[in-house]
């Protein structure tokens, strides 16, 4: 039996999320029933993190052991050829027997894209948030720079369990301008709470068409407000680029 | 009775091409199915050209006769309202009552987009050929150069009526990289036979990879071969960017 690391890359809008329910279709349940076909037979598979409803992923890490007499790459072809059109895996390799995709991620980096534009626009709102009227890229980068650093981020999410810290560091959050994407929010942290993503998106995206001023942001992280900020900019723009561990290869 | 032109955006994954048929999903079918909603009675409507099954389109022209009171921005909402997800209305204008977007266009433009990666990418696999191994780009470029200018393409597609000429003028035939989305081909040209694109790339990708001497494809255009191009650029890359006209508003 061989613990193996493996990057998925998902389509999130047919999914329920990434976490396996009874009856609901998720990116666990089809890598799962994927694996079973290579005569698999644990309980579950360990994942990085959990994506929500419809957001999506290039960059998701999983762990599983198997007993696979043939190479990395034909686990993959494997996989692959067993996975539906909107789920596929990136790359395989061996890890010791130890390795917690969750537990031993030094940090996440996702991304959030976003457009502007007057109406319905159907290739371009499958993978981002369209939003209108035209924003100030200005103030959006303004609001960017106070989510830098080791903050209380209470306000943007719930911990994974009840009750965790819900500190966090921050190490990048920056906008930048594609020609043919629109607005790109990157975003690096230690970890993240739920929804905080997608909370500061939010956020950020009031301030930057003036319905709320941008001094409101560090206020939130001082944890001047008992409420969480309001509102959830939508799933499709979301998705998870990378997760980083100490060596490449654990 | 008045005669507007509509902008129409699509995703072609889930379409059977533009042109209305009987047992098929098309977007000529959504679109005259919206349009009777506002009690438009008429046979059919016009359009530029017919996309194949696959295609995407974000610059699309309509026209269509129809009694609004109305201004256009609200039969623009109106259509919209109507419409499935994976269509919708860019801009409605009015128009003299005898245009017409195929017989009076200049110009179309179109984009093929492909990016190399060697296993199965979900999220941008519905927009673009996934191509592997990696593409030289300079022969890419080498092999885009000759067909540009006037050509007989008979090699390249059959014309929109048996019989018609299959002689057509390339205004711009160029590849460029873009970090995000991969390679982009951009082609115009005053009018394009049936695969006309998908041949071109499909020619250019062979080349690319070293199948084909760059040297064949003068020879294409020669008419030295009595056989078409061989094989299509699948069709989820391709999507119709503009279309042109004498002048703005008609």
């Amino acid at each position: 039996m061989v613990r193996y690391k493996a990057i998925l890359a998902y389509d999130g809008t047919d999914f329920a999320g990434f976490q396996r329910q009874a009856r609901a279709r998720t990116v666990q349940g089809e890598i799962e029933a994927a694996l079973r076909h290579l005569n698999w037979t644990r309980r579950s598979i360990l994942a990085a993190g959990r994506t929500d409803a419809g957001v999506h992923a290039v960059g998701q890490v999983i762990a599983f052991d198997l007993d696979w007499a043939h190479s990395p790459e034909d686990l993959l072809n494997a996989l692959n050829a067993r996975l539906p059109a909107d789920v596929a895996v990136q790359h395989v390799q061996q890890v010791q027997e130890d390795f917690h995709p969750r537990f031993q991620a030094l940090a996440r980096r996702y991304r959030y894209t976003l457009f502007c534009h007057p109406v319905r626009h159907p290739l371009r709102e499958r993978f981002a948030w369209r939003v209108w009227p035209e924003l100030d890229v200005d103030l959006l980068r303004r609001a960017a720079e106070p989510l830098i650093g080791t903050h209380d981020f209470r306000a943007f999410g719930v911990p994974p369990r009840a009750g965790g810290s819900t500190v966090r560091q921050v190490f990048r959050a920056s906008w930048a301008r594609d020609a043919q994407a629109g607005y790109l929010f990157d975003v690096e942290a230690n970890a993240f709470l739920f929804h905080m993503v997608r909370r500061m998106v939010r956020l950020q995206v009031e301030v930057a068409l003036g319905k709320l001023p941008v001094e409101q942001i560090p206020r939130y992280l001082a944890g001047e407000f008992s409420e969480p900020v309001m509102g959830l900019a939508p799933p499709q723009g979301l998705c998870l680029l990378e997760v980083r561990y100490p060596h490449q290869g654990s």
